[in-house]
C-alpha cells in the first residue's frame, strides 16, 4: 500500500483534460498496489455535470517498478477486450489521441474506469463459485485476443528466485521451508504437464483482486501478472488463493468445492486438467512462496511496505504435496 | 500518508450499516493524514439505489494517534455546526443512536461527509482570496457554537516542544535555525497579545486542508487542531501556509494580500488585531518549525511517515521576524 508519488492537482487536472472525460472534481490517493501508485479520481463526466457533483470515477494509476512499459499494451488492451466481451473488468480509458497510456514526469500513466465493490476477507461458498465463474469466462473471453505474454513469474522464475534466495536464505526464513522448497521445486519441474489447453490467464486472482457486491463478482482487477499460460494453472493459482486460512494453516473443503464447480460450469475441466490439478496447484503454491520468500529476504523488516510471510504459501504447498488431498481436485 | 489498520470489508460493512446510509458498495484505504487512516467509503445511498450504482460518499477516519477521544465531540460537533451553517465543512454522520463515533476494535471511528474539490499545490491569488474569505466565514458561524477547546498546540506546547528538542537537537537539524530558536521563541511569548478577539479557530488551514473548485472553495477539512484561540492568529497561520513557495524561500506578495482582503472582506481586523499580525505570524512560524522540529529529532529518517522540513518554517520565521517585512500586514 503505498502512493510513491505526490502530483499536485494542477498537475493531475492537466491530465485529466487529455482524456474526454469532464474536469477534474477530486483525487484521492489510495493504498492499494505494491508495484504502482494509485487515485482514485473524478471528473464531471464526459457530458459534464452541475459543478461539484462528480458523476465519473477512473482509477489512475502510475506505474512505478516491476512492471514493464512494453507489457502495458497487453495489460490495457486486455481490459478493453475482456469488457467489450462483458466480463467485469475495468476498461481503460483512452487519450484523445488514442493512446492507451501517457507519460508524466516520465513514468507511464493509465486511466481505468472505476468498478463498484469489495473485497472480501472471508469469502463465503457462494462468492467462491461466482469467482470461479467468472475466472472461466474470463479465459473463454480472452480467446480471440490477438495479445500474448510470456508468464514472467513462470518456472524459470522460481528457479531464479529459489537460486537467488540461496538455501541459506530460505533456511534463515524456516529450516523446514528450505528442505520443502528443495524437494518439491525439481519434483514440480520435471512433471510440469506444458501440453495442457492454454490461453490468457489472470494468474494472480487473489481476493484482493476481485470486487463483489454480495455473491455477485462485479469486477476483476489487476491484470498486471497476466500471461499466456495454461488454464488449469489459473485455476490453481485461484484455488491457492481462495480455499485457505490467510496463514494457510486451515483449508476450506467447501470453498475448495464451491470454486471449482463455479468453473466447471462455464469450463469444463479435461481429464488431464483434472489430473494435472494437485501438480500446478504445488506450482502455484511455489509461485508464492518464492515471490515472497525473496521478498522477505530483500526487504528490511522495517521497510515501507509490509512483508508478506512465506510460510503462508509453504503451507499450501505441503498440503498440495501430500497425495491424500490431491481428492481434492477429483471433481463431483 | 498511511492506512494504519486493516479492515475487511465484512467488518466494514457491518459498521456501515449502524448508519442510515444504506448499503456499503466500495471502499478504498486513502492516503491521507497522519494522525489517522481514512478510507473512502461508498455506499447505495439512505433511500437505497441500484446494486452497483454508489450514489453515497463519505469518509471513514479511524483515530489511531494523537487525537484523544474525549476531543471527538468538539471536533465532529464543530462540523455539524459549520456544516448547519452553509460553511462548506462536512458533516458528521450520527449512527442510528445519534453518536457521533463509534469504536471499532477499541478505536474511535467516524463517518463524514464527503466533500468534491482538489487540494491546490500552487495557489493563485483569486484562490487564496477565497479562502481568506471561507476562513472568517468559518469564524463567524462558530460564534454560536457551545463548545470549547484549550489550543493543544499553542504557546506552552512551543515551549515544551522547544525544550525537548534541546539547543543540541536544533543545532544539529541547523545551527542558524537553533539561535533563531532562541531568539525568536522568548520574544514571542512576552509579548503575545492576549486579549485580542477570539473564539473557535481552524488552527492549521494549509492548502492540503481546502477543497477547491476553481476558486471556489467546496470544503474545508481537518478541524482536528480546531481550538478556541485569537481568531488573528487563524490567519496568521493561514497566512504562513499559503504565502510561501513550500520551502518558505519566496514569499509571494500578492497571494498575501489576497488572502487578507478576503479574510476582511467577511471580518474587517481591528486596529489592534492588524498591529499584531507581524507578532502572531511569527509565533505561527515557531508552531510549525517547532511541531517539524520535534518530529524531526524523533523520527527515524528512514520511518514510514515523510518527515517535513522544520527550516521550511525557520524561514517564514526569519521573513517575519525582519521589521521591514511587517508592511505585509499594514492593510490597502
Amino acid at each position: 500500500m503505498a502512493v510513491y508519488t505526490h502530483l499536485g492537482a494542477e498537475v493531475l487536472g492537466q491530465l485529466v483534460a487529455e482524456f474526454d472525460v469532464g474536469e477534474l472534481t477530486s483525487v484521492k490517493g489510495i493504498a492499494e498496489g505494491i508495484s504502482n501508485s494509485n487515485w482514485l479520481v473524478e471528473t464531471t463526466g464526459k457530458d459534464g455535470a452541475p459543478s461539484g457533483q462528480g458523476s465519473a470515477r477512473f482509477i489512475l494509476t502510475m506505474y512505478e517498478y516491476r512492471i514493464e512499459v512494453e507489457d502495458l499494451p497487453f495489460f490495457l488492451s486486455l481490459l478493453d477486450h475482456l469488457s467489450a466481451r462483458g466480463c467485469p473488468v475495468p476498461r481503460t480509458i483512452h487519450d484523445r489521441q488514442g493512446n492507451l497510456y501517457r507519460l508524466l514526469d516520465g513514468k507511464a500513466v493509465a486511466l481505468i474506469e472505476f468498478l463498484p465493490g469489495v473485497s472480501v476477507s472471508a469469502p463465503t461458498p457462494g462468492q467462491a463459485h461466482a469467482v470461479g465463474r467468472a475466472l472461466a469466462q474470463m479465459q473463454l473471453a480472452a480467446a480471440d485476443f490477438a495479445g500474448s505474454r510470456d508468464n514472467a513469474m513462470g518456472r524459470a522464475e522460481w528457479q531464479r528466485l529459489a537460486s537467488e534466495c540461496g538455501a541459506a536464505g530460505l533456511a534463515e526464513i524456516d529450516v523446514g521451508f528450505a528442505e520443502l522448497v528443495a524437494r518439491e521445486l525439481p519434483a514440480v519441474l520435471v512433471d510440469w504437464p506444458d501440453g495442457l489447453p492454454r490461453g490468457t490467464i489472470h494468474a494472480d486472482l487473489f481476493p484482493d483482486n476481485v470486487l463483489m457486491l454480495g455473491s455477485q463478482v462485479t469486477g476483476l482487477i489487476d491484470f498486471y501478472f497476466a500471461c499466456t499460460d495454461l488454464f488449469a494453472y489459473d485455476l490453481a493459482v485461484t484455488h491457492a488463493a481462495w480455499c485457505f486460512s490467510n496463514d494457510g494453516k486451515y483449508f476450506d473443503p467447501a470453498l475448495s468445492a464451491a470454486l471449482i464447480a463455479g468453473y466447471e460450469e462455464v469450463r469444463p475441466l479435461s481429464d488431464a486438467e483434472r489430473a494435472a490439478l494437485p501438480l500446478l496447484a504445488r506450482g502455484a503454491a511455489l509461485r508464492f512462496a518464492l515471490t515472497r520468500a525473496w521478498d522477505w529476504v530483500n526487504t528490511p523488516a522495517d521497510a515501507l511496505v509490509t512483508r508478506k510471510d512465506p510460510l503462508a504459501f509453504a503451507r499450501r504447498l505441503e498440503f498440495y504435496a501430500d497425495p491424500a488431498n490431491a481428492a481434492v481436485f477429483a471433481g463431483a
